[in-house]
Order: structure tokens, then sequence, then C-alpha cells
């Protein structure tokens, strides 16, 4: 069965007020507003959050939502996959609809994080690694440093490379009213910014963010009724890596990203040379890169060129994270995936404001952990 | 698609040594072995789980668990419904394999709480709530006393009646080596015990529990290439009630439960005459009542008699709880939609032991919070 995309809204992101709940809410609001349709329509809700328990002490969202909305009684659910939560979400609500479940799905990504200090955040989102690395210090951060200085040895990769990849997102941000940073960045800026995990410092990072996305799904067919011009779920997958980092022959390749890519591709019989956009997980600089090689847009060791050469900007060839991206509209863990997935609803429907490119196919790649687990999907538009 | 049941199994129940991840594995692997299949042959696996993220501090379980059992680069993903997350994890294994995503999916229902106080899991808990409820003290405890002291006044139902679902299930309990409790109780026991929200008392409550259920789905046309019998998903749904319990015209009326009974029936094509067992979400005795009520497997009032009068004990006419229930086997979270689910797989399949019925459909009802999101499945024999 064809899922087409009835309608998507996000909250801006950044530093909010109120609970996971009053984010989820204002996004499900304005998503139904997008897909006109009210929330007595919807059959099927699901949330994607990693640790709203462990941040504000609320388990129940799903429920809460429901009830908030006024979606009740429609059937209700927490999607959980880390980092990846969102992508995971996409694809819950695509087997929703296309198992003849549900005929119209309510998904809402959020999180609320930035109440509490970096640290006691990152504690909690470190949560999600392998024990036998969790108990030696090892961090996402850490294994982020660590992958870099292999992938700028292995390639002879310049240092500076990884810093495009921070301009180039905190730019287009700066065209996203619904970015968490308006803040434009040079190389210089990245590189004189204090060291995290060396090589990489502050402006590789993402922040730590609050905000929360939605999308309506339903069958094409139903979206034929309500509107001449839409988007489709043309594909969509998802796979594991070892959850122990280390164990892995290669850190510098990503296996799930290939694997997850190769079934989205397959799905939408499609390939990557087809591909218009893309929002690609930069919960770190090189994880931008490392991705386009896992995707074949680069090939192993050149990924890094990209964004030097502007491949990846708004006005070239394959402009990634047009959003601004994890590392600048920001990563609030379980929306993440569904704000990219609401980046590529509007760049396909020409709504993406000053950061428009022109795209019939756009993909989202969303990354649980330091790749342990990757969903992706391919977007069509449908005319 | 008609989408089978290849395999399933469940760790004992109770207070367990090791991790959650270590309970999940357990349950894993002994269901791969009931279906005669190998971690490889696995292509979607999807962890239930309420709170191991607050319960234990890990919140990768889903990606530890491909990784250990061997099943990377199988999809992984953590579905999550509070109390009701095994149930919610049935219908997203459901919806897997009906859409096509998957051609074989585990699924592994799991929860570690002993290992914390009762007071501190139950602070847990509880915060699946409704905050406007939370926080003036109210807990699913002592919705439960409200709720059967109405109950009880509005149907002149005799107190003693709801003792009679403890007695039943401590019993079937004693005929499942799986089950927590291995302990017979009489009326005058439960009546006594200590009081925890009027009119209900400690043997009116299930337990702190420990353990860990799995199941394998798979397309009924693959399941034929494995086994002669086996059995179907008939009839599948879910929904919720408000979040907030003091909203519901009626407290003694489980709309969720009836909403989701229709589903599943209508999918199914079969009504409630036709269900032979039956497992139940127990949490408290009163619920065990209600969901007959809500089924249609009693008339308003009169859910109350079938304890009673026998008809839902392992001798009567629509045996509940074979398996104990969550008041006998045990109620670790995640994991209890699960294990109802590999109960009626063994009832149907003939495997129950001493507490074997006579059966060829059984039904499951996975209750989270108060009756705030419900899940319920129906299985036949295919053969």
């Amino acid at each position: 069965m064809d899922v087409a995309l009835l309608g998507g809204a996000m909250t801006s992101f950044g530093s909010r007020d109120g609970w996971v709940r009053d984010l989820a809410s204002e996004a499900a609001l304005a998503c139904l507003d997008d897909a006109k349709i009210a929330p007595a329509d919807i059959d099927h809700l699901y949330v994607s959050n990693m640790a709203s328990g462990e941040f504000e002490g609320q388990t129940g969202v799903m429920n809460a939502l429901a009830h908030d909305i006024g979606a009740v009684p429609a059937y209700a659910q927490r999607v959980g996959q880390t980092s990846a939560s969102g992508g995971a979400g996409l694809y819950a609500a695509w087997q929703s609809v296309a198992s003849g479940a549900s005929e119209m799905t309510l998904l809402v990504g959020v999180e609320k994080m930035t109440h509490l200090s970096t640290a006691d955040a990152g504690d909690i989102i470190a949560s999600l690694t392998h024990s036998v690395e969790y108990s030696h210090g090892v961090t996402l951060p850490s294994f982020a440093g660590l992958t870099a200085r292999a992938y700028l040895d292995r390639f002879d990769v310049p240092r500076e490379s990884l810093a495009h990849v921070a301009v180039k997102n905190h730019a287009n941000a700066c065209k996203n009213p619904d970015a968490q940073f308006h803040k434009a960045v040079d190389v210089e800026t990245v590189l004189s910014s204090p060291v995290v995990a060396d090589p990489l410092r502050l402006y590789d990072y993402c922040p730590i963010t609050d905000g929360s996305a939605a999308l309506v799904f339903c069958p094409a067919s139903l979206a034929r009724e309500y509107t001449d011009e839409f988007v489709t779920v043309a594909g969509i997958g998802g796979a594991t890596d070892t959850h122990v980092v280390h164990e892995r022959a290669d850190p510098t390749w990503m296996g799930a990203v290939a694997d997850s890519a190769r079934q989205t591709f397959e799905m939408a019989g499609c390939a990557p040379e087809e591909v218009d956009v893309a929002e690609l997980h930069d919960m770190v600089t090189v994880l931008e890169v490392l991705q386009l090689e896992a995707f074949g847009f680069a090939d192993r060791g050149e990924g890094w060129r990209l964004a030097v050469e502007g491949t990846t900007a708004l006005d070239g060839d394959l402009p990634v994270n047009t959003s601004g991206g994890l590392k600048a509209r920001g990563h609030p863990l379980g929306a993440t995936g569904v704000a990219q997935a609401v980046e590529i609803y509007r760049q396909l429907l020409g709504n993406a404001g000053d950061r428009q490119v022109e795209a019939e196919r756009g993909l989202t790649c969303n990354v649980g952990g330091f790749g342990n687990c990757v969903t992706s999907a391919l977007f069509e538009v449908d005319t």
C-alpha cells in the first residue's frame, strides 16, 4: 500500500518552557491544522520519545497526548529507539498504515531536556550505550572523537573539512525560523572552539534541545481525497550494528546506515543519484560525512569533500541538512527523526521558505547511539 | 495477510538475578529454540518495556539484545505503553509482519523491578498517571480501591466475590511452573490480608515481578513451511480512554477495553461466545471482573459472578487467567502482555501442562494505567 504524509509541523526548537506534553500538543495540533483534519479523525497515535521518564518523571506521554488533544479513543503507543526514536516512529507509523491497521495515524516526536544540566542530560543519554563501554566512561561525544581521529588519519583528511559541515549547517539554520541557532559560524570559529574530544571541538557537536515535530500518515488513496499534491513514503528501512562499538571491524564504516540505505533504495526502486535533498544525522560533524559514504553519495574516504566543495550546500547538487541539521536546528532526541521528515515534507511541497531547494525526492537518516540502530526513509512528491 | 506465531517462551517470573538484558536474552533464546529458527533468521526485533531507564539506568535494551543474541543487523525498536507495553508489542509485531516490512519478527517483553523497593518501583510506575491526579497522591492501587468501592456499591456486589478472583488465579499459578507464586490461598486469607486501598487488600493486588516473555511472528504462509500446526492472530486492536481517570463518566466501565474488544472481534469475525480461554489484566481483582463485562462475557454488574460460580475456573466454560494472571504468575510490566499471549499460545497448542484446557480460540487483554490504553488480541489454531 502506498502511504502518504497528509500533514507536517514542528515547534520551534531550542530551550523551551513547558512540559514534554505541552511541546507534543503544540506540534500535534499544528500538524492536524496543516493536514486539515480534526483530532477525532486520528485512529492511531505514536509518540517518539527517548526518555521522558528519566528527563521529567512522565512515562504516560502518549496517553496524556491522546487525552490533551482530544484524540481518545485512538490507540496510542510510545516508540523508542534512543536518539533514533523519531526515525523509528516514521517506520512504526508507516507500518500502522501499510498493515491496514490505521487509516489516519498521527506521529509526534518530542523531547524536553534543557531543564537539566548538560551533564545530567548527558548521563541519561549515555545510558543508551553498552555497559561495558559506559562503565569505562566512553560516551557518544568521545566515540565521535575516536572515530574522527581514525577517519582523518586513515584517509588523510584535513581536519578543517569537518568544520565545513558545521559552517554549512549553521548557515542553513539561519534561514529556518524553527531552528535553535540563528548564528552563522566560520571555519575559524569552529576550529578555535573548546576541545570536547580531540580532535573534535564544541562547534562540531549538536546542542541539547527541547522540541517536538509531527506528521500525519494515511493511505495515498485517502490523501487524494484531501489534497491534489502530497508526499509519499517511497522507501523505508532500518538496521542495527553491534551495540558494543569497539567490536566493529571498522568504526569509520556505518554498517547499519548502509543496510538501512539498501532496504530503502530497494523498496523505492531508485539509486542514490536520484536523491535531491537529504537530512542526515549530524549529531557531530563527522557523522554527516560518514553517512554520505554509507549511503553511496561519496566513495569511502571522500565524503568530507562534499561540504568543502559545496556539493551539500543549499545551491549544491545534493543539499544536506537544509534545516540546519541536528547541529544547528537542534537535536531533541525523540523529535529529531520526525523533524527531519518534516523538513523533507516542506522541501518537496515548496514550503521551505528562504532555504527552499529544487527537489522531488528527499531522504532522511536517523541514527541511534553511534550507529547502533538506524532508520532511513525516502519521500517523493505525488502530483 | 494472516500472521502466525511460530514460537513462544518465557523465563520464570518472580524475583530474578541479573540485568534486564539477561532476562530478555533468556526468553529470546528460548523462544528461537521453540520456533526452531536461528537469531540470524530474525529481521525485526521489538522489545516491550516500560521503564528500563528508570529501573536500571539502561535505555538501549533493544540494541543490546540484538547484539547479545546475535540478531544484528536486524532492525530493533522499543515499544512502550506503560503497563500495557507487552500488548502494544503484540500489535507492533503484528503490524511489522502484516505490513510486509518483516518476514520474521521477534518480540521480547521484559521488565526488571525487584531490585528496587516496592515504594521506589511504585513511584516509577505512578509516573504513568496524569500529573493532575498523581500530584494529589492518587496511584493505580488507590484508583483500584475507589473503583472497587463504586462497583460493589452500585451493583450490590458482595465484597468476597472479588476474593474469588484471587483464589482462582493463585490456584492456576500453582500449576504453572513459570509463575511467581506457587501458593494457594482461600477467600478468608484474601479478606484478612492487610488493607491497601479500602475495600481492597494485599491479596487483591498483583506483585512486583521480574521476567521476560518472547514470541516469533511471521506470515502464516511461511509458518506452514516450518510446522503443521501453529497459532494465528485472528484479530487485534487497541484503544485509549481519558488519561485523567476522574474525567470518566463511569469509572466502573472500561471504555478502552470495550473499544479494543470491538475491533478485535470485528477483525476476527467472531463473537465473545466463541472465545474458549482468556488472559485478562488482573493487576487487581476488580479489573478482571470489569474486563469480563467490557468484553461482553458478562452483563453490566454481573461479571463478579463468573469467578464465584466457577465459570472462569480451569474446568469452567471460559477459563480466565489459566497462567495465574498478573495476580499470581506475576506482572513484570513490559513482559506481561507478551506472557499473556505465550499462555494462549501454549493452551492452543496443548502445551499447558497441568493447567491445560480445551481451546481453539484464545484472547488476551493488556491494560495500560487504569484503562488509559488497552490492547487485545484473539488467537486461533491453524491446522
